[in-house]
């Protein structure tokens, strides 16, 4: 194995571990040593790529948006939102990463993490998907993108804390279901709602294929 | 004062500062001491009032919990809905104990409470409200009066989140507006959505009209 490759393992080890205390303890209460132990690597190799506790988090954090962004283009933007939720939705009950991004972007006792950034990098996303879709004239006259997208990560990220909260996640994807069906019907024109698939059970499937291309991409990279 | 005036009034001082405690240092990282120093009173008397740190939190939770129920009735019962959370959005930029309640209602680290039910009484009393205006014929005839009231507590549960992070709520009245703007047009009938109003400004009015209402309730007490 490559210098480099090891580096980017051992990197990958140690996020994964700070994800899983961070999930379990809160920032707050979380220690580097909780994570070297968790992580079962030397200091030296931990401080080589993290600074401190909050540059652990803010990578658990990227570590997680960069996830939200994965789903492949779609010809309807419409669509790309609502996958980009329900893609959320699949990897929040499955993925502990991403579980603890969230978790630490809601974490109102995380002072020293200026976890308004997460939110917005997020509603940026949102925001660029449903200029296009403005564009491309899948919306209703009266959208404002910015606002929607920054209701739907906002509104999202309240009710996948409550489904946490009430069901651990056992109801999210009724939850997020309503939330569509909700918010929706007041964004698209009527025409493109009908083309468009809000079911749960597209989630699963959503992953599958965003697993798929990216085993195709390392592929490629070890090929070239 | 009378000697059960006296201990309403010990209890509120203690309530109001696990409160500030609370919201300041987070529910794991809080301690007794810090709360007693907040309130200026004896271990003996806190204990007379609370068990536990556990049961302060309750304490403050319900104590918010109470906030939320005071809208007066309205004949409308959607705008019965929409002042609910017009007056939250309210209170949330004005009251430290509604905010230091949201806040222990959203930690995912506060493990040792159960913060589900926080969400579910909410929920529960919007429920109500929603059944009330299926009934009087206000609502669109699919929908499920429980599910509606689950998200909008779930999403304005996240929106205040989103809104604390990002601008310390400075931007709150902008974002309320936006998820009853998203939300109401799906779950109202046009004819009765045109009779409702959702400006936040009504907010400052609704509150100053729960204050008369309980200063009132408060003299006819003390004349009784």
């Amino acid at each position: 194995m490559a210098k480099q490759d090891r580096a980017i393992r051992t990197q990958r080890t140690i996020l994964v571990a700070a994800a899983s205390v961070f999930e379990e303890r809160g920032f707050q209460a979380a220690t580097i040593t909780d994570i070297l132990t968790a992580a079962g690597v030397t200091k030296g190799a931990l401080y080589f790529h993290f600074q401190s506790k909050e540059d652990l988090a803010y990578g658990v954090m990227e570590a997680q948006g960069r996830h939200m962004g994965t789903v492949p283009p779609r010809s309807c933007k419409t669509q790309e939102v609502v996958d980009t939720v329900l893609l959320q939705t699949y990897r929040l009950q499955k993925d502990p990463m991403v579980r603890a991004g969230v978790r630490l972007a809601m974490d109102q006792h995380a002072t020293e993490l200026d976890r308004g950034t997460s939110f917005q990098e997020w509603g940026k996303g949102m925001a660029a998907l449903l200029e296009q879709a403005k564009e491309q004239g899948e919306l209703l006259p009266h959208v404002v993108p910015a606002d929607t997208a920054e209701l739907v990560v906002g509104a999202y990220a309240g009710v996948q804390s409550m489904s946490q909260a009430v069901s651990s996640y056992a109801d999210l994807d009724h939850r997020t279901s309503v939330l569509l069906r909700h918010i929706m019907p007041n964004v698209v024109l009527s025409s493109v709602l009908t083309t468009i698939d809000l079911t749960p059970e597209r989630g699963a499937t959503i992953y599958a294929e965003v697993q798929a291309l990216q085993d195709a991409a390392e592929l490629a990279d070890a090929r070239a």
